[in-house]
C-alpha cells in the first residue's frame, strides 16, 4: 500500500488530494511555486517544499525539481491532480524509472489517447461509435476533399496533436476546406511540431457528455456513469452534472458499455473519462476524446455513486483490486457543479485575481465545496481562476437546481470579482432549468444582468 | 401550502431554517436581539426585524414582540426552532388563536410531554417501555420507601415539572431516599411551582440513544431511525451519529416501533425525538422523555435517510401528507456530528465569547457544516455557546471517524477557544473509535492535552 505521496499540483484538487489522503491515513507531500507559499495545500499537507519560481515551467512543470522532492523525502507515489503534468507521458515513464508510482495510467496509454488521431483508431477497433470522418491523417488535400464529399459537408479539420481548442477548423465547402487543411497544417506543425490533421463530420447541435471510468492493475475496468457537460464557454466548462437530463436509460448503457471497451483497448488503469459528442436529436453518441486523468468535475460523481474518486486512485494505483464491481455501482440522486472562477461575468469573463478580503462559502445539507481559498487569500495572476467548486445534492434535478441557487445566493467572496451573479443567472434560466439545451447555450441565450430601472 | 414564515430563534438554526424555506420557495422573516443585529440569519433572511434587546426573555422569549412582527409581515407560519419558544405551550396556543401555523406540535401534545411524570404514564399506557418506579407522583415518603423496596436501589428522585438536569437526586438506600424526597420537593416547588416528584430506578450503565419521529395532520407517523447521542458532558451532548454501534436489528425495530406508538399516543404533529434510556448490557431501553421539536443533532438523520427534517417540518404544518412512507424509508451509511463550542476544553469547558478573526470551515466529501458564523463575527457572551455543527458522512463508522478526524484537522477558528482539540482528542480515542461506552465516558477517561515534553 502508498504510504505517502507528493502533490503535483496546486489549488483546489491539490487540497482535494490532501483530503483523501489524510483519511487513508497516507502522508502527503506538497510542492510550490514561489507564488503559492501561503496556499492552503502548503498549510495542510505533512510537509511542503518549493519547487521553483512562478511561471509554471519553471514550478509546477520542472520534472527536474519536483523528482528530486519526491526522492529526497520517499515518497511512494505522485498524484499529478489535473493539468500540468497529469497527461504528461514522460513525466509518468521518469516516475516508472525512478521506482515512484505515477498515480494514473501507463504512460504508453497516456500517449495513445493523446494523440488525436491514434485515439480515434484505436477506439474505432475497440467498437466504440467515432464521428464519420477520415482514416487517420489524410496525406494530401484531393484525400480529404474526397473523404468530406464522402461524409457531406460541414467538416472539422483537426490537427492530430492540438487540443484545448487550438488546431480545429470548421470548413463549409470545398474551397474552404481546401484553404482549410493548408492552414490547419501549417499552424500544427507551428504550435505542435506536428502537420498531421484529420477529417470528421462537423455536427453542430450536440452535447458533451462524458463517463467516468475506473480500472485496476487486475483487468478490471467499470464505468461510474455519465456527466453532462453541456453548459460550455469557448471550450471551458461551467456547470457539470449528473445524471444527464439527454440521455436515455438505453444510451446510457450503451455509453457506459462503450467506456469500458474504450479503457480495455488501451488497458487502461486508474480514472479516466471518455468524452461523447451526444447527438441528442438522433440519440447517437461519437467518441470525442479521452481524459486520462481525475476530471474537475469527478464531484459529481462521487455524490451520486458514494464513490471516493481519488481514494479509490490512489488504492488502485498500490496494487488494490477495485472496490466495486459494475454491480455493486450504485447510482441515487441529482448533483450539479459550478465552477466558481475569479473572473468578471459582464466583463466578458476578464480574470480578476487579487485579495479575497471575505470568504464565507455556503453549508447546510446537500452543499459541498471544494476549494483552496479563505479569508486574506491572494489569488495570484497566474495560473487557472478557479476559487471554488460549489457541488449540490438532491433527490431530482430540480431541487439540486433550487439548492444551488441557494447555495450560490449565500456564497460570499469579496475583493474580487466572481461569476457566481453569473451562475445564478442561469440556473433562474428557463431553459437550462428546461434542460434541453446543446452546447451552444451561451451563444444563443444572454445572460447580462436585468437592467435596473 | 405555507408561503412565508418567521423564524423565532437565532444561530445555526436560523440559518438552517432559512435555507430549507429558500429552497422550498417560502419567504423568511428573521427576528433578533439588540445583540444579534449583525448575525447571518438577519442578512440572509428576506425580511429582518428586532425583536427587543440583548436578555432573551426580552426578546427571543418575548411572545408579543415575536406576534407584532408576524402579524406585521403576515407570515403564514413560525418556526421556533429549538430552545426559546419551541416546547412552549403557551406560545404554540398563541399562534393557534392569532391563526399563524406553529410549525410543531399542538399545544396539548407539547404539555402532555412536558410534564414527566404524566409522559411516563402516557407512553406506559401506550405500550413503551418506562424505567420501573412509582405510579404517578408520590404522595407520601413512606410511600416512596415502598415503591424504593419494590423497584431495588439506588432509585433516582424526579421532580415532574424538572428538566434540564435540574430537580433531579439520586438514593442509594433508605436514609437517603427519605432525605433526597423532602429535599426534591423543595427545590422542585421553589424551582418550578410545582412541588411532585415521582421515582425511578437507577439505571446507571446506559447509553443515550434516540429515535426521530415524523407526523402528519392525517394520521401518519413514521420513524426514521435512532441517533445515538451517549458522549455526554454534564448532560450536555457533544457528539451524535447514526446508526447507533451498539444496537442489534431487533432492538433498533422494536424500538422504532415503540417509538412511532408514543408519536400516535398524543397525536402528534410534525418532528420530534423519543430519548431512550438504552441498557446496553441487557439489551433493554427504556423511555427517558420525548423533545417535541426538531434537535440540534437532526443533520445526521438526514445524511443516512436523504430526508430534509425542517422541509418536511414546513410540509406537514401546511397540511401535507408525509413525502414518505414507512417502507421508502431507507438508511444508508454512516454519519457523526460534532458539537464545535467556543469554549474551552483545557478550563471545564469555559465560555470563550468573543471575535472570531479568521474563520474557514472544512469542506470536501461527505462533510457538512451548518453554522452562522463568520471572519469577524463576534461570538455575544449572551446566549449558548455552539458555533458550528460539523458533520461526516460515508459509508461505514470507521470511515466517518477517519473523515471527522480529517475535517476537525483542517478547521479553522481563530481568536477565540473551541472545543475542537477535544474532539480530535475524542476520535483519536480508542475506547469511542471501538464503539462499546456508556454515558460517563468522559468521567471514565481522561482527555487532557498530551503533555508536550
Amino acid at each position: 500500500m502508498i504510504k505517502k505521496v507528493l502533490i503535483a499540483n496546486r489549488g483546489e484538487i491539490a487540497v482535494r488530494i490532501i483530503r483523501a489522503c489524510k483519511e487513508l491515513g497516507v502522508k502527503t507531500v506538497a510542492v510550490f511555486s514561489e507564488a503559492d507559499s501561503d496556499s492552503l495545500h502548503v498549510r495542510l499537507a505533512d510537509e511542503a517544499y518549493c519547487i521553483g519560481p512562478t511561471a509554471s515551467a519553471q514550478s509546477y512543470l520542472n520534472f527536474t525539481n519536483i523528482m528530486s522532492v519526491a526522492t529526497l523525502t520517499e515518497v511512494d507515489a505522485i498524484h499529478p491532480g489535473y493539468g500540468f503534468l497529469a497527461e504528461n507521458a514522460a513525466f509518468a515513464e521518469i516516475c516508472e524509472e525512478c521506482n515512484i508510482t505515477f498515480i494514473g495510467p501507463s504512460p504508453e496509454a497516456i500517449s495513445q489517447m493523446g494523440t488525436k488521431d491514434v485515439a480515434r483508431t484505436t477506439m474505432k477497433n475497440a467498437g466504440v461509435p467515432v464521428v464519420p470522418g477520415s482514416e487517420g491523417i489524410i496525406s494530401t488535400i484531393e484525400e480529404g476533399v474526397t473523404t468530406a464529399e464522402e461524409i457531406g459537408y460541414p467538416v472539422i479539420i483537426k490537427a492530430t496533436a492540438g487540443g484545448g481548442g487550438k488546431g480545429i477548423r470548421v470548413a463549409k465547402d470545398e474551397a474552404s476546406l481546401r484553404k482549410g487543411i493548408s492552414i490547419t497544417q501549417e499552424e500544427a506543425k507551428a504550435n505542435f511540431g506536428n502537420p498531421g490533421v484529420y477529417l470528421e463530420k462537423y455536427i453542430e447541435d450536440f452535447r458533451h457528455v462524458e463517463i467516468q471510468v475506473m480500472a485496476d492493475k487486475h483487468g478490471n475496468v467499470i464505468h461510474l456513469g455519465e456527466r453532462d457537460c453541456t453548459i460550455q464557454r469557448r471550450l471551458q466548462k461551467l456547470v457539470e452534472e449528473t445524471p444527464s437530463p439527454a440521455l436515455t436509460e438505453e444510451v446510457r448503457k450503451e455509453m457506459g458499455e462503450a467506456s469500458v471497451r474504450a479503457a480495455q483497448a488501451v488497458n487502461y488503469v486508474g480514472a479516466g473519462t471518455i468524452e461523447f459528442i451526444f447527438d441528442h436529436k438522433n440519440n447517437k453518441f461519437y467518441f470525442m476524446e479521452m481524459n486520462t486523468r481525475i476530471q474537475v468535475e469527478h464531484p459529481v460523481t462521487e455524490m451520486v455513486t458514494g464513490i471516493d474518486l481519488i481514494k479509490e486512485q490512489i488504492l488502485v494505483a498500490s496494487g488494490e483490486k477495485l472496490s466495486y464491481t459494475q454491480d455493486e455501482v450504485t447510482f441515487k440522486g441529482w448533483s450539479i457543479e459550478c465552477r466558481i472562477n475569479a473572473e468578471n461575468p459582464d466583463k466578458n469573463f476578464m480574470p480578476s485575481p487579487g485579495t479575497i478580503t471575505m470568504y464565507l462559502p455556503p453549508g447546510g445539507f446537500g452543499v459541498r465545496v471544494d476549494s483552496s481559498v479563505f479569508t486574506g487569500y491572494k489569488i495570484p495572476p497566474y495560473y487557472d481562476s478557479m476559487i471554488a467548486k460549489l457541488i449540490t445534492y438532491a433527490d431530482t434535478r430540480e431541487e439540486a437546481i433550487r439548492k444551488m441557487r441557494r447555495a450560490l445566493s449565500e456564497f460570499v467572496v469579496e475583493g474580487v470579482d466572481t461569476t457566481i451573479p453569473f451562475h445564478l443567472r442561469l440556473f433562474n434560466h428557463e431553459v437550462f432549468v428546461g434542460g434541453d439545451f446543446n452546447t451552444k447555450f451561451l451563444e444563443q441565450y444572454s445572460l447580462e444582468p436585468e437592467k435596473e430601472e
